[in-house]
């Protein structure tokens, strides 16, 4: 018998008591890596809650790898997490006599500091495939320079009052004509200027997800949406994306899977990047594109959809996105400058049906006011003079040769049993390395030789894949990216000599041993 | 019997539920203004619930002006809210067969839009006391222009790419150099750059705020907080301000209350704004804000202080800060550029203990992770070459004119029975009408003749006075002041004359019927 007691009384819901008690006895030692737990139904009879509240928590505890579940096995106590570093739960009061104890008022949020901690120790001189950020070398600065200048010029005044929450017009009016030329039609009122891609999903985690709400994310996914939504104490469940799919299956998140999800759950958003997915670089073919507008149709489920690398494509034609294609008013889009150029100025954009754009703006509104107006205005001057369009067709090219030099790169150089996604686009790569090897421990020799990648577990929702890490190609020249993968693939191939070493003296003393 | 079903094993906490049903049985006239409810004991009894999650039912209930409470009497339906938009709380269903319904995935929080309801209407040419903004036409463009085109040429590269969350770096190093300047020592980790005030609220509320917990604000307030921690679901208690102080007592926010209110409830954090604070213009003495924070210190409770106002002070020394009396690193201090000068630039910065400030970037980054680097490198220019300090210098001359300005005009103008504040610094003055007068009828009259201002309702926590409203004087200059004034003072004459003639009328006929 767990020792759990619950208190319906309390203002915190049972299924958060339940899963910080449970978190509490693995971090005590009370419950250990391998032990069985009770089944949701089994667990829920003894506490008299209901099975959903069993579940819920059991969905959280297995988000953050502390338990999984083995079908026709039951539930077991895997580990203390997977690399997420989980801080304890809050207790309910302060004390210590000096002092505010700040520690104590943090929230039990899963407060994953992915990207920084990746960067974080890397040397200065490293060649790092860690980002999906755009090339500096190339940045358009002084481009840049006329176009705030000429702000500065003409519209200073309005520039540097308070503006509406909403955007800043004459932005308003260059991204409405920038959308008509790429095909999507969009009125003022579909629009909303953000911070960028990362205020978008907070604006939207605010404004529409709730405390045990299910949202869907991509598995894996960008690791800062999962921080988002996993903080919104939301019911994250992860649908895989198809890297390699069998015959018959198509590139994507997993279309049975997802069907199967929305089926089995009461699911409030599902958050997709059709385009170029962040970490796979896997692109959503059209039929699935539509036949995902069917299913979000057909269960009332909104879409956010991540459209952020969709511009940096090597096709001729890009595939419409889902907004373009969703007749149901059923697609939130969310879209940035911050791939093509410029990610230091915070400017991104939201697409949506005028009652969600409206939601959005009121609690933009109470967030941060609006976003900042030197930068909004700067950026409507590149547009209305044609430097946007001319820029991404330059990084376009740019960026088609960097990943060629990659494709390139890890035929020349990567032995057998790994294989990596050839997107048309995008910034990255993912790699998986033969069963069994662990991106993390190669990251290890690979920081000593001065390459750093993103280990692929960072952005895993569940069950991570330890053989996985995701390249991240934009900001490396076709040279820089040939030798830092030439020395993976030596690193790879050191350890793979190592461990076949290590069969070899166990198959050796196994002989002996007959 | 209320016909109130709260479920236990629900995700919805059961004050939240509670509070929910009974303003629906409000909303569907089920109960009607002056209709008793049970006391929270009696009616926690009948539900077999803890007497708190009724008590915090009810003050939610109050805080929206559904309810109140009358001591001795009991507690009574008042009516639909103070002008405060109520939204009806969102269905846990989403339905509708053509799309989503998406008004229905909005949370039932009180999504004020004071300050954009309140100029949204306004004629284009009018008086407006409305804002307490900077004014424009002092905003120093050129020499901005001359720090955008010094930071470009200079260090592009590393504004225009993604940057730190903490802040740019050449920005803290500026911002550190300024505060000591101020008599305030401050080190790289008790800073984190953000996006203003607003944010900085909401970054605090996110990172320590959690439903249900207890915030004191002051009463009346700035809206934005009232609207961040309401949306937070905390329950926001307002302690008064005093603005005209009996003898014995002190400006600023009620010490006894606020006594009373620490005492009576497990409080989190208190937000103060101790200088010039809006909507009232009232600043705390020092020496009573060595009692709050001998009071923080014992109730052990941290303290927001907003000192975004501050450097506007007509006299000739500032009251120094709470954080620069705080010896329990007990006072998390937000601050801004916004009402110095550049409102549109959205940069404001978090002073605290490192490890509060550290989990306040930790949220930072998950909310969008840096502040705009153009923005910031421009500041840092311009704090750099000391032209903040200048511009500052010049704006407390230009801002304690209009203030004179306004005294006079007040004074010259406004009948017997109205009274106002008189503060030596800030943006706004707080002005009582004679009792029984409300603001809102009074600028219905006031826009037909162009002049604008807030009704004080907008900005109470709970228990609206309507016959106050707020001047903010400082992007108006000494003749439209001198005018504005003039035009209000005429129609609250008038009003005041209707209102006699109307009592005359009511005694003749009284005098007739005897």
């Amino acid at each position: 018998m767990l020792p759990v007691h619950l208190q319906p009384q309390s203002h915190v819901p049972l299924y958060i008591q339940l899963r910080d008690q449970l978190r509490a006895l693995v971090h005590a030692g009370d419950l250990r890596p391998g032990d069985r737990i009770p089944a949701s139904r089994e667990l829920a009879t003894m506490l008299g809650v209901h099975r959903t509240t069993v579940a819920n928590a059991y969905a959280e505890l297995e988000s953050e790898g502390l338990i999984q579940g083995h079908v026709g096995r039951g539930t077991f106590i895997k580990g203390n997490g997977n690399g997420l570093k989980i801080t304890p739960p809050a207790p309910p009061v302060l004390n210590g006599a000096d002092g505010i104890r700040w520690e104590l008022l943090f929230a039990d949020e899963r407060g994953d500091e992915v990207l920084s901690r990746l960067t974080a120790s890397a040397p200065v001189d490293s060649l790092s495939f860690v980002m999906a950020r755009p090339a500096p070398e190339h940045f358009p600065i002084d481009e840049l320079q006329i176009c705030v200048n000429a702000v500065l010029r003409r519209e200073a005044t309005d520039v540097l009052n308070l503006g509406p929450s909403d955007g800043y017009g004459p932005l308003k009016e260059a991204l409405i004509e920038l959308l008509r030329q790429e095909g999507l039609t969009v009125r003022d009122e579909n629009l909303l200027v953000t911070d960028g891609c990362q205020q978008s999903l907070d604006l939207i985690s605010k404004a529409f997800v709730r405390p045990g709400d299910s949202v869907i994310l991509e598995n894996p996914a960008y690791p800062g949406a999962v921080s988002i939504f996993g903080g919104a104490r939301a019911r994250c469940l992860g649908v895989p994306v198809q890297t390699h799919p069998e015959p018959g299956g198509s590139l994507g998140i997993d279309l049975e899977a997802l069907e199967a999800t929305l089926a089995a759950n009461r699911v409030k958003l599902m958050v997709l990047t059709p385009d170029f997915q962040n970490p796979t670089g896997a692109s959503i073919p059209l039929a699935s594109r539509r036949k995902i507008l069917e299913m979000a149709a057909r269960y009332q489920v909104a879409i956010v959809e991540d459209h952020i690398y969709a511009r940096l494509h090597n096709r001729e034609e890009r595939i419409p996105s889902l907004k373009q294609l969703d007749r149901s008013n059923i697609v939130i889009h969310i879209d940035s400058f911050a791939k093509v150029a410029f990610p230091g100025l915070r400017v991104g954009w939201i697409v949506g049906p005028p009652a969600a754009v409206e939601r959005l703006r009121q609690v933009k509104q109470t967030t941060d006011l609006h976003t900042d107006q030197l930068a909004q205005a700067t950026l409507a001057e590149f547009l209305r003079r044609g430097l946007f369009t001319k820029h991404l067709a330059k990084m376009r090219k740019v960026y088609a040769s960097r990943l060629r030099a990659l494709d390139e790169a890890l035929r020349k150089h990567m032995p057998e049993g790994t294989r990596w996604t050839i997107p048309d686009g995008g910034m990255c790569t993912w790699l998986e390395l033969p069963l069994g090897f662990d991106a993390s421990e190669l990251l290890i020799h690979a920081k000593e030789r001065s390459v750093l990648f993103a280990p692929g577990r960072y952005f895993y929702v569940q069950g991570p894949q330890p053989n996985t890490l995701r390249l991240g190609f934009a900001s490396l020249d076709e040279k820089q990216i040939a030798r830092g993968v030439s020395t993976l693939a030596d690193i790879l191939r050191a350890e793979m000599r190592k461990r076949e070493r290590g069969v070899r003296r166990a198959e050796r003393s196994r002989v002996a041993l007959v």
